[in-house]
């Protein structure tokens, strides 16, 4: 069982994790079979925990994790909080293969897609 | 004079308002000449504010400005924190067309970036 887990930040606007829970609809939709579940994780402030849906993941047969994290920049949550909850879970089980994939914010893409939109295309 | 102003959240990490300022010049590259400027702002944690970006750009004769946000998802800073500057800006600078692109959560192509990143593409 091969899975991604999309990691957002959460936020205390509920309607803000909304839009993650359908940005990983969409995402799921896109992938097709290449992974056979895509769920969606919070670091703060909404739920499930990163640690959760990984823990759930394993607990379903997964034995293939991709992290993609949903973060414009290398902040805290990049460079510490993310990697010390893989080294955790990775020790805690040894037989899955845990990936961590860039984070949307090393995507070179996002320049087009922010000169579209700030010409209004 | 036409500026877009790039609005990022801000870190206490360097190296993530370091990022924020080379997108702005890799931006800026793309963009041409259709700004005449291309400045960024920090809400929190950097400098400088949205607020002092806006003044500066003014003060240097800019009469239209965008606003990029930065953002993924409309939590408190998009719902509430930058209406509410660009509400008290408008009323201080009634001859200066200021424009709210959508945040870059909203560009449809997020999917197809998110996608690449997945799959290792």
């Amino acid at each position: 069982v091969k899975a991604l887990l999309l990691i957002a930040h959460g936020s205390r606007v509920s309607t803000s994790n909304d839009e993650v829970l359908e940005l990983r609809r969409r995402l799921a939709e896109r992938l097709g079979t290449a992974f056979d579940r895509v769920d969606c994780a919070f670091l703060e402030l909404a739920s499930p925990s990163m640690e959760q849906a990984i823990d759930d993941c394993i607990a379903q047969g997964c034995h293939a994790l991709t992290l993609l994290p949903y973060f414009l920049t290398a902040g805290r949550h990049i460079s510490t909080d993310i990697p010390a909850i893989v080294t955790r879970k990775q020790a805690q089980f040894p037989q899955v293969s845990i990936h961590m994939a860039p984070y949307l914010g090393q995507a070179d893409e996002l320049i087009e897609t922010l000169a579209g939109l700030a010409l209004g295309r």
